[in-house]
């Protein structure tokens, strides 16, 4: 019954690697602008630096941003979102307008702020 | 500097919410039809009891989900989403796009398979 087997290979793979920690949160940032790492770190917030590591790392495999290192002292590393990754903003949209539509509604002992939210240290 | 601050707390909600191992597969699942817990274990496939109840419960906890208990013998528990929780088939769809147009590039080693899949056991 195919109405009964709801995923492909395909959706299964791409909902596996959205649904890792910080991911969506890494993308987000990364569909803003190319960043340094420390600007990756300081907007996502609260994340360690190894685990931002990992998840660039599994992103960089995937071909969804490139790194690319320039020849400064220090050497200076930029992530940039390729046009796979780029891509990925039909996904962060759609999660982004579900937050807005239902997550505002009162839920008990929730607190919301406001968009745009306030400076991550 | 608001540009340099791309995340409400809206959106780190739902991204949270949506990046937890699993969750957009018994979403997709959910988005066929209500089902029962068995059904939803077969056709994510894999996944442990354990894992697969404190999901459904987080979800339930989030308005996404609702639990009915029917009255017979034995008795029959059937998960049905919310309004809240069909309101992620934008999420669900755009990851699904993304997958499709995406994913099938050639890339090493990778076997992909048609949708739609092999029978999960």
């Amino acid at each position: 019954m195919v109405e009964d087997e709801p995923m492909c290979t395909y959706y299964r793979q791409s909902a596996n690697l959205i649904s890792r920690r910080w991911t969506p949160l890494i993308l987000k940032v990364l569909l803003l602008r190319p960043c340094h790492y420390s600007e990756i770190a300081r907007m996502v917030g609260n994340i360690s630096d190894r685990i931002l590591s990992i998840r660039l790392k599994e992103l960089e495999e995937q071909k969804i941003i490139q790194r690319t290192a320039f020849d400064d002292i220090p050497v200076r590393i930029e992530y940039t979102l390729t046009a796979k990754g780029e891509a990925l903003n039909e996904v962060i949209d759609a999660i982004e307008r579900w937050g807005t539509e239902w997550l505002p509604e009162p839920e008990e002992g929730a607190t919301q702020q406001a968009c745009p939210p306030q400076k991550i240290s």
